[in-house]
């Protein structure tokens, strides 16, 4: 795969924040997005919306069957529901382009905080459960309130890619570029996704102390 | 302490280039800088060539005097001899604030990694030890051969600024914008720290990959 031209791309877990923020995003490029979710009916009804909205055609299914037909899948998923979704889904997406962009953390009184993984992080916990995919990080510090309103036209920030595969990053970079103010940015390897997907409990601070929807920038490239 | 005027600063691991570096852009902000070091020699070596370079009066000494007659103290100390140094100094820091810029990370053929942290980061091994000191994290993704470049007028870059203190963070973002070009960003408390550490890996990542000397913005704010 070295192109994004015509690769349908399926979100899993799409009917929540950041996954229909996602979709939103793509279907206004006008890349082929599928919602997966666990009912096919809110999926379906979560793409008839975007597509109302974006003019784009969206279909929604639920998570096994939108892994199915994709040639890429995001994962947007609960922390809570990753390594089981993944594992019931392994068959289905083997040989595929897997995008995690799941942040493990914690909420309390105190505000967010990193959970402790054992695999060091989502995506690597996702790299040892697909071992017939290729798995890549990314899109873990996007704003979901940006990405999902409307009235957003661009959204100034970088994406961290994190992975081990240069085709696979420099695709990922590509995929999103696609999205209006966003660049794609190797971030370095698997090993080093845990911080990148952690650093959003950092963005959840800023979030609260300055009223904003932050984003990371990398300066000097 | 509600202010960085007539503070002295006291830089520990102040000859290694990080510590060189911040003790360089303080001096040209005007701050009194002591360098701390293993050897007071070598340490009044490298204050005597920054007072040279910088025209401004810097001095040298070992660490646990630079310690001794500082305000507040930045450790710049390798990772390796962090917790043996601050074990050390526990006395000579207690009452003070103490800003911690280590980074724990390993390195390979691969690159940079970051390393496991018993208490969740460096900043917060700092915290369990210096029981008596007030202990913030900042200045972890700076770039030492920027801050160490006498032609590098000015670097844009955000310092994020951990801790659990509002006095102390404020007082830490105000000492980063002395240096020109810098904002201090409140990044969170103190169990937020390590990925901030460890982001210092996806860093140097990027210097490889893109050839620079990068570091973090934070949009929107």
């Amino acid at each position: 795969m070295d192109s994004l031209v015509g690769k349908k791309i399926a979100i899993l877990g799409g009917t929540g924040p950041q996954g229909t923020g996602l979709a939103r995003r793509f279907a206004q490029a006008g890349l082929p997005v599928i919602i997966g979710g666990r009912s096919a009916e809110r999926s379906a009804a979560a793409a008839k919306t975007l597509s109302d909205q974006v003019g784009a055609e969206v279909v929604g299914t639920d998570n096994r069957s939108a892994a199915s037909q994709c040639d890429l899948a995001l994962i947007a998923v609960p922390w809570e529901g990753h390594a089981d979704l993944l594992t019931d889904l392994k068959p289905a997406l083997a040989g595929k382009l897997v995008i995690d962009c799941v942040n493990p953390l914690g909420f309390d009184q105190k505000g967010a905080y990193a959970l402790k993984v054992e695999e060091g992080s989502a995506t690597e916990q996702a790299a040892a459960i697909l071992t017939e995919s290729t798995v890549v990080g990314a899109f873990h510090n996007i704003s979901a309130s940006l990405l999902g309103d409307p009235a957003v036209q661009s959204i100034a920030c970088d994406v961290l890619v994190l992975g081990d595969q240069r085709w696979a990053t420099d695709l990922v970079q590509e995929l999103a570029e696609t999205i209006s103010g966003m660049r794609g940015v190797y971030g370095g390897r698997l090993r080093n996704a845990g911080q990148v997907e952690a650093l959003t409990a950092n963005l959840i601070s800023i979030n609260r102390r300055y009223k904003a929807h932050a984003g990371v920038q990398i300066t000097d490239i």
